[in-house]
Order: structure tokens, then sequence, then C-alpha cells
């Protein structure tokens, strides 16, 4: 997508991608090697009676589906943060994980017209349905490139 | 640490870590593969005028200095999330960043007292003292559970 493809209202789906047990060990060992992320036998014995992912690879997750599905060939060129992140339910090996984002608002910057400002929720959900990540996001676009794909 | 050993105010130093330029394209490819983050060439004539690391492998390097120094042998076992997330200034190759995180608060549940909360601020500064990470993030303790380390 380009960035005048954005408007304010829309939903975007993507997915569903699936978790493995493997990424989500291989992930946390390089990132956030808590045994509940990496140790499937101790996790099995811990409050959630089997493995989870850690919370910044859900975050990731939905970053590689969003780049996959609309940033990609876009003016995208960055993000100055991230108004909140909320993991409601971990996300067990063998998920299916669905995204959806919400287009909160589009808009060029008033100060410097060439700079596309675009604010988005990225929400997963699990093939239950239920929530495992909700974030919202903004995403810059550089509007004076030239054509990039 | 010990949940017990958390108390307000504390701040908790960790780092340098220096960060790669085959980190931030090994994180990108699987994470984040925006040619910025992906294509040196590419990035060389792009607005940072260089490669940048996603974002969300900033949040993961923040992670795993936490865990390397703070959280491993601890209660911890995850997050609820996290409430706002800025990257101020980019991340580069050769980058060395040093870790700060401020305990704000600590307490136990009141419906639930064997559960721990800790909420802190976390911060990873450049080599030039600019902040590239600034986050506050929750994170939980099973007070219940039998000794791990």
């Amino acid at each position: 997508m380009r960035f005048a493809d954005f408007h304010a209202g829309q939903v975007l789906v993507a997915g569903p991608t699936r978790v493995d047990e493997s990424s989500i060990i291989a992930f946390a060992r390089e990132n956030d090697p808590q045994w509940f992320h990496t140790d499937a036998a101790a996790a099995a014995r811990g409050p959630f009676r089997g493995l989870i992912a850690s919370g910044w690879q859900t975050c990731a997750i939905a970053m590689r589906l969003a780049v996959d599905h609309f940033l990609r060939g876009s003016e995208s060129f960055g993000s100055p943060g991230v108004a909140y992140v909320r993991w409601p339910h971990p996300v067990r090996p063998g998920d299916m994980l669905q995204f959806r984002g919400d287009v909160l608002e589009v808009r060029r910057s008033s100060s410097k017209p060439t700079l596309g400002i675009l604010r988005w929720q990225w929400r997963l959900t699990n093939a239950d349905d239920v929530e495992v990540l909700d974030l919202e996001v903004t995403s810059l676009f550089d509007l004076a490139e030239s054509s990039r794909s």
C-alpha cells in the first residue's frame, strides 16, 4: 500500500500465521531467556502449564504481518513509538494468529507536509478468537521520497 | 534479584551492550523486513543515511539486559503490557547501548497477595548519551512459587 491508500476507519486484516514452538524458543533464547519461554518441561509445571511466547515476539509477529501486507512498498520509514501494548492472553506453540489493524488517523504533518502520519491499532487473536495482543502505533511516511518498492 | 529486592526509587543499570550490523539485519529479516533495517546500501541513501535497527529490536535488547541482570532467578512470570514505548532516536550498527531501569512502584496485588507487581521505566542510551528507547513496563511475580533459579 501507499500512504494515500490508508484512511481513518479502515480495517486491515492479515494472516493467520502459525507460531511454532521452535520459533518461541529461538526468539526467547536471543531476546527474553526466561524459563517459561525457553524450557518446555519447566513451563509445563509453571503458571501457564506450558511454554508461552515472549510478549515482544508477539509484537514482532504483528510487525511482520503489517510489513508483509501493508507497509512493504509504501513510503514508511519508521515510527516514533507506541501509545500502549497489552498482552491480555498468552501465545502458545501451534497458535494461529490473525492480525487486525484499525486505522485511527491519517494526516500530514502541519509543520512538514511531506511527513505522513498514520496512527493505527493492531490486534492479534488466536484461533479461539481470544485477543493476545493489542497496541496502538504511529507510523511515519516520507512523502518526498522518490518511488521505492 | 528477587521481588523483595526491588523498591520504588531504585535505579538499576546494565550494559553497555553492542549492536552489530549483522544482528540488525538478522532481526529485521525475521521480524521487520523494511529496507532501512535490512539493506545497508539503500539505507545509506535513505532519511537516516544508514541502516537503523527495528524499534522492536531495541525493545528486545532492553528486555535481554533486564532478564540477564535483574529478572533471571526472580519469581517473574510475565507481563500484562507496556504503558508506552518511545523510540526518540535511531539505533545504528556499532552502537553501545546502556540500560537504566527506574523502579516506579512495587506492590502486592490486594486481591491476590501472592501476585507481585513491579512497574518500572526502561531507558537505553547510546555512547553519546542520547536516548534511543524509553518505555514503562509492568512485570508480574509469582510469590507462591517454589524457589526456582
